[in-house]
């Protein structure tokens, strides 16, 4: 340990920092406007007092802004600031022993006492003078006057009333000693996103499944007037999947065959073909042009487009031909395809992150991403990103969001625990969640607790999904429309950022390739389809009232609030969220239960929720409109699911009872 | 983030290492002998089989040795060491993926669905033959052979019996491609003590109360007879409080008297006088001559001394005249003494921390160490460690240990959470606890579970006190003998390390100063005391058999293993421990209320203690020699408090029973 000049007579001692991503590594994640409060563990030697900043400033700028910490108990200490701006924040925490505060206290304490002597006094003169000396222009006047006073020749009272002087006080505290103050070790960075980062409800579709035509490839002009149903259903965001050309050599045809017959348009996500590869567009989808139309008319109704990464190559892919050593070869010549043994992907080739040419891969790979943003799109859904190496996306995510911090990325990883959190570490906006296969109350409970209540939120945005393409789960298989039902209420209330894959969802897109899969019969992957949208046992109403109350209470638009209750079936889940401000309480109940009517008791925290527990308050839902009046802490609840199988209870925590009226005027 | 030449390739990634401190800024402990083990989440990207080592060195050393690691469940893996010197060891972890291993391991898969083809092999040679090239001497020659085998004529069979040659696999992976290994992010340093710092018992007590003359000051040599007395009940440390010369100014008197009469012979830790100062000795305990044969006598019988160093200066001690810069001056030209407004200790000026010369000040309290280490003292107990700056202690205990790496440090800090663990992680060795103030069964659960259950015990290593010179608490001020007895059983095995304060202990002082206060009545600290060492009432024989049966039983000589086990009576605490390879296990029960028998069931965990549930087990009390017959998890236990408030239960698991004996031989 080399010990300088100065090391030895920092007594502060700074620890225990929140938010702080392994030890610092990795930035904390917030939203345009949100509050970000700072924790720290500080304190020092002895009994003097102490005082500490919080330090905060744009990532790069030598201008700091510098907020005074409060102390909780335990010795810790807090203070908070809110971002106003897009981009990256860094704080830092300094602490210092405080030898004006420490006198002052000290000094109330002998006159509490009659024990004041002129030598108390007398320090603290010489206390003042040097913070006058730090001091300038009136204030710096004013103390040294002041301490002049504390050294001549007035009485007692008179020393006291000076020295006690809550000016003083005041003055006295904005010219710390900071010579010897601590700093926190390293600076803590926020990555500050747009608040759709926080609050997103996403609408997946295909864009070739939307010609009015039955089989036709749809095209861009399609997907536009495709839009306006989406818009009125209230999503804001519209994710396509990848629109490039795809690949002929070992095209998939329909439910994944091997081989493809003529005419079958193969994946989307086998990329790259003679037309072009990743900033190219599908020619049967139209041009470039059509597609800013489609981008612009997307944003004149609200909708932000995303587009689907999928870093990998078709076999007839231009990269394959122009860039040989981005691929990994086999000593036959052959270049190696994508395989889990002994399945084989032969349509797909992966890239090499171990290529001698791995910079210049990057390079590439960055410049697909900016393509796309210079065509108009800010968000990305990347394909298996836990199958790139993990180095690449914290470069290449940094890199974009230093000139674009606008744009944001969905990592697609439905993978292990330790490497879905490690890709929102490295700088993933948003994540795919387990949500699909958590269908039981504790199941429920236990991961929405991980993932709000704990340091996993200051990295880990939840975006869930009842289905994707890939992912019919065997409750939506078996559940008929009630399950349907169940898993939208979920989604959309459990978390602020969510998503459907339509109009596979709202039409109840249920029938497996086989028992036991959780891939779709006659998957849109492999096939054109045709949708009916307009069928009379569609979900899309229910979406409409679930998206519109979403966007109409402020509770639903955040995760952190969350926290579950208690009910006395299993069956029945509950949980509220609240508005920052705690003005918006909104309880949800939902009948986990596809099949039956359950009914049971709900166990509010009447504290915590801050409802009264004198008198009645009411709950009214928000999908039916009805109005309950509840009493106390139990209330009984029954749920219909053929019906609706759930509650959105808006919480008015005071209701207006016979004695608040002024009957007498 | 810049991105070097090499990084980009390194695709696996490593975090979650344990045990590391504050994120590797603060050594983890152990003693001789211990074994390190050592966690980390370790994964990459895709689906490549990776590997791992733990590596190994002692501090500063460039040898490392390198121990493979392996996996656990949800990516986490493990390796351990033993550490067999004193001083500090380090140690890192690397991770890299392993093509010969991802080959080998889809080549199985491949062939057991019989889809191997030619160039699977072709592209099994090319790793082997790079593995050759890693390779020198007979394993080089060898893996090339079998590469050119792969590649030549030979037909499937063959070539699957020598790809899959268990030979090969075992050579190839002591040659991996490190070419692109990730490596923790920082070193974890460990410091390696003496067994003494996980494993004693230490007696304090007065040296100037021990001559055979009533009221007569007590020597070093009255200090050698009572040593035989302390070494026959079994402790290991000898604990003196300051033996240095003690101030006259303000001296304080009889029951902390502000004024001393003449003859009173003050406190020890006013220290200083013209006689000498931190470095010298109390002239009526002896000479330094003196000093030396009692540390030889006490080493003899197997006692190690123990000073106190309280860093601190009487208004007469030498510093102050020479050093008048390492104390406070008051602008009337006066220096501070200690105060706790409006408390004053005009008897103790305490040192500046913020001295303009505090690294002079550095180096003399060094020495101060530095000087009873070359009179033979190893273990020094620090007096209000709080109260001194923080990086002084990192600073002074780093730099006698890299000398001295036997020398131990207690840190006698009664303060607030946050600072004990503060000062355990600079370098304390031990810790004083709140042991004191833990007496109800959920208070010592909930305390002792946290000092051993979770990643303090790797830097905060407990010394439990049931009493001390300043802390006679409530409990033993009101329930007698059993109380005393109580707070032994449980001080001596919750704790590996504990000490108690002699022969005020033994002899059940237990009278305050005042109702209400936590000093006791003619307190040694201000006055000459005169014990009767044979009362007949004293604990002596009790402690005398605790610490024979702490001596015998390796499970009492470490505190990680405590597990705490449900009573149906909550005056009835049970725990057990056990010795590292689970052959010693003793369940304690105690009687917390020192009035009145109770009685009732404890619940022992058959499965995690090991215990075979379906027959009978002997708990033996090897404080009484009782034998116990015990079935199932559920066994009754009565203690009347007046005779024995404990059992320490050896459990032996086997028990012999009809079917073991062989009668028909």
């Amino acid at each position: 340990m080399v010990v300088t000049q100065t090391d030895g007579r920092k007594r502060v001692v700074i620890e225990g920092i929140s938010p702080l991503i392994d030890g610092g590594r990795f930035p904390a994640k917030r939203t345009l406007g949100d509050q970000v409060r700072v924790e720290a563990d500080i304190f020092t030697d002895g009994h003097d007092s102490i005082a500490a900043s919080l330090l905060v400033h744009r990532e790069g700028s030598d201008e700091w802004t510098e907020i005074p910490m409060q102390p909780l108990v335990n010795d810790r200490w807090t203070a908070a600031f809110r971002v106003k701006e897009l981009g990256r924040y860094g704080f830092k925490v300094q602490g210092w022993v405080d030898h004006f505060e420490t006198w002052n206290r000290d000094l109330l304490k002998r006159i509490k006492a009659e024990t004041d002597t002129p030598v108390d006094y007398l320090i603290g003169a010489d206390l003042i003078d040097a913070a006058a000396k730090r001091a300038s222009g009136s204030d710096a006047k004013w103390l040294h006057n002041l301490a002049e006073i504390l050294r001549s020749d007035v009485d007692r009272k008179q020393l006291r009333t000076h020295a006690t002087d809550p000016l003083l006080h005041e003055v006295a505290l904005q010219y710390p000693d900071k010579r010897f103050a601590t700093e926190s070790d390293h600076e803590t960075n926020i990555v500050v996103d747009p608040p759709h980062a926080r609050f997103s409800a996403w609408y997946e579709f295909f864009p070739r499944s939307t010609a009015a035509e039955p089989g036709k490839h749809g095209t861009f002009a399609d997907c536009e007037r495709r839009l306006q149903y989406i818009a009125e259903m209230g999503f804001n965001v519209v994710y396509l999947p990848p629109i490039h050309p795809i690949g002929r050599m070992f095209r998939k045809g329909r439910n994944n065959n091997p081989e493809a017959q003529s005419g079958e348009p193969g994946s989307p996500w086998a990329i790259g073909s003679e037309e072009g590869g990743h900033k190219d567009i599908h020619p049967e989808l139209g041009t470039l042009e059509d597609f800013h139309r489609f981008v612009r008319k997307a944003g004149e109704i609200g909708l932000l487009v995303a587009l689907d990464i999928a870093f990998q190559a078709a076999p007839d892919h231009p990269y394959v031909r122009q860039h040989e050593n981005w691929f990994r070869k086999r000593p036959d010549g052959t270049i190696q395809y994508a395989e889990n043994p002994p399945k084989k992907y032969q349509d797909i080739y992966p890239f090499d992150f171990e290529s001698d040419d791995w910079l210049g891969m990057w390079e590439e790979l960055k410049d697909v991403f900016l393509h796309w943003i210079n065509q108009g799109v800010t968000i990305f859904r990347v394909d298996n990103p836990h199958t790139k190496a993990f180095p690449f996306w914290e470069w290449v995510i940094a890199e974009i969001k230093r000139s674009h911090p606008q744009v944001l990325f969905l990592a697609e990883a439905f993978t292990r625990p330790k490497i879905m959190y490690r890709l929102a570490k490295l700088g993933f906006s948003q994540s795919y969640t387990y949500f699909p296969w958590r269908n039981a109350k504790g199941e429920i409970t236990t991961y929405f607790t991980e993932l709000t209540q704990t340091p996993v939120r200051e990295f880990f945005r939840p975006n869930h999904w009842p289905n994707t393409p890939d992912i019919l789960t065997e409750f939506l298989q078996i559940g008929g429309k009630p399950a349907f039902a169940i898993r939208l209420l979920l989604a959309a209330t459990l978390g602020s950022n969510y998503g459907i894959y339509g109009p596979a969802f709202e039409l109840l897109e249920h029938r497996p390739l086989r028992r036991g899969s959780e891939e779709y019969l006659d998957s849109e992957k492999y096939e054109i389809r045709t949708w009916d949208l307009n069928r009379s046992d569609s979900l899309r109403e229910l979406i409409t009232a679930v998206n519109f109350i979403r966007k109409n209470n402020e509770a639903l638009q955040s995760d952190w609030s969350l926290r579950f209750h208690p009910t006395d079936n299993d069956q029945l889940i509950c949980y509220s969220k609240e508005s920052e401000d705690r003005s918006n309480l909104i309880a949800v109940v939902v009948n986990l239960d596809p099949h039956h009517t359950q009914s049971g008791f709900v166990i509010l925290p009447m504290d915590e929720l801050q409802i009264p527990p004198d008198r009645a308050y009411e709950a009214e839902d928000l999908l039916t409109g009805n109005r309950y009046l509840w009493h106390g802490a139990r209330n009984y609840v029954e749920l219909n699911p053929a019906n609706l199988p759930g509650h959105f209870l808006k919480i008015h925590r005071q209701l207006k009872v016979e004695s608040d009226f002024e009957y007498f005027l």
